[in-house]
């Protein structure tokens, strides 16, 4: 919760703020990244330094720092892209590895004062001042009732383009557009099904726990752990996850 | 503000509440509608007609009632799917026209708390508690600089989807999966070009104003007035629009 309240103060007064946007691949494409994400992954790397300092870091601004077996990943913005144009679906995902398996996790939408996180119980906590409330996701088993969600259908290309619309054809409703939020509302109970395709770990590494702690499941496409990223399927039943897979690697 | 508010009482409290969803076309696809669409068209329906009984309503889920050139023109929720999926990028959209001509629109969020509204000047008003803040376009004329919202790019077909695609390489970035949103934040100053296509006139009505009193433009593919919708692109600018529609009609 500090990390994430460190987070929130780098980001929040700088959404919507206009400010400064580099492109990574400046000359190849465009990828974004902003003032936003460096000041907050700073302010989090700093908070855990000063109080675990023998912890591994991995950040997806600056890099790895330090080793052995407990670790963080920091992905100071997930959806900078929804950031830059506005639309609070971004959020801070801050996760926590044991020996490389996902333990912890948080993930932090400063502008709706939402926060969903992992502590052994996934929970949700509003700023709105309810109580936090456990999440639980569906118990969906079939595809033909599934909701899928995914960020872009432009992330896949060749055959595994043709085996997403398959998986799109074969769902209820599909939507794009939402990054690690969507994450948030399989673990909440409002999506059946989360389709990405080449993740980081510090895509993932927050939302593991949280989609495991509500009772989800979340895999590769090949079905080994996702800790390192790649092609991620996160489903609220095994059943799904199983069906889904068994299209995307048809 | 009133009739928002009187959506904003039915819509809230149903958002992530699990309540039900009709499929409007049950064995042909999915075309959710819920309890919340349906109540809250019924709210505002009731406080133009107590006002102004002589008026024309124009609703998603009821059709029309009325005549004269005053015509009130609703979507209860625009962005049904985002709603029933747990998003907040659905909205609440009420326009006015004057003699087919949109004069009046407001788009209500109540979960961010956030208004976006044309009332002879755009305007930003959220719950936060800032002050209500005008609404400006950004002036980018060039596509290469633009960044293009659509809410997804299964809207198209053929050689539409061709086009769509050519337009997409000629943007910087593209972002599906927004709705009503796209259009706030065009007019807001976050985005450049929103393309949609097959709106009908409640999609459309209450975001035209907000965008041209933002300063920027709204029109068919075809250059039209887009007040009946259609297939639409709004644009900071026209020589964006322009070009835009260079592409889309090519």
């Amino acid at each position: 919760m500090r990390l994430a309240d460190a987070a929130d103060a780098e980001t929040l007064p700088r959404f919507r703020a206009g400010g400064g946007i580099h492109n990574k691949i400046e000359g190849e494409g465009f990828d974004p990244v902003t003032e936003a994400d460096r000041a907050a992954e700073r302010a989090i790397v700093s908070a855990i330094g000063a109080r675990f300092p023998d912890h591994a870091i991995l950040g997806e601004e600056f890099g790895s720092t330090g080793g052995g077996d407990r670790e963080w990943i920091i992905d100071p913005i997930d959806g900078t892209r929804a950031f830059i144009t506005g639309i609070p679906v971004w959020g801070t995902l801050i996760g926590y590895y044991v020996a490389g398996r996902a333990r912890l996790g948080i993930m932090s939408q400063p502008f709706t004062g939402e926060r969903f996180y992992a502590d052994g119980t996934a929970t949700f906590a509003s700023r709105a001042g309810q109580l936090p409330q456990p999440l639980q996701v569906r118990k969906t088993t079939e595809l033909g009732d599934a909701v899928l969600f995914s960020t872009s259908p432009r992330l896949f290309e060749g055959s595994m383009l043709d085996r997403f619309e398959a998986l799109e054809d074969a769902a209820r409703l599909t939507r794009f557009g939402t990054d690690c939020y969507a994450f948030a509302m399989l673990a909440s109970g409002h999506v059946d099904l989360v389709v990405e395709s080449g993740l980081k770990p510090y895509d993932i590494a927050a939302l593991i726990p949280l989609v495991e702690q509500a009772g989800g499941v979340v895999a590769t496409f090949s079905g080994d752990r996702p800790e390192r990223g790649g092609d991620v399927i996160a489903a609220a039943t095994p059943e799904l996850l199983e069906a889904a897979s068994a299209i995307l690697t048809e």
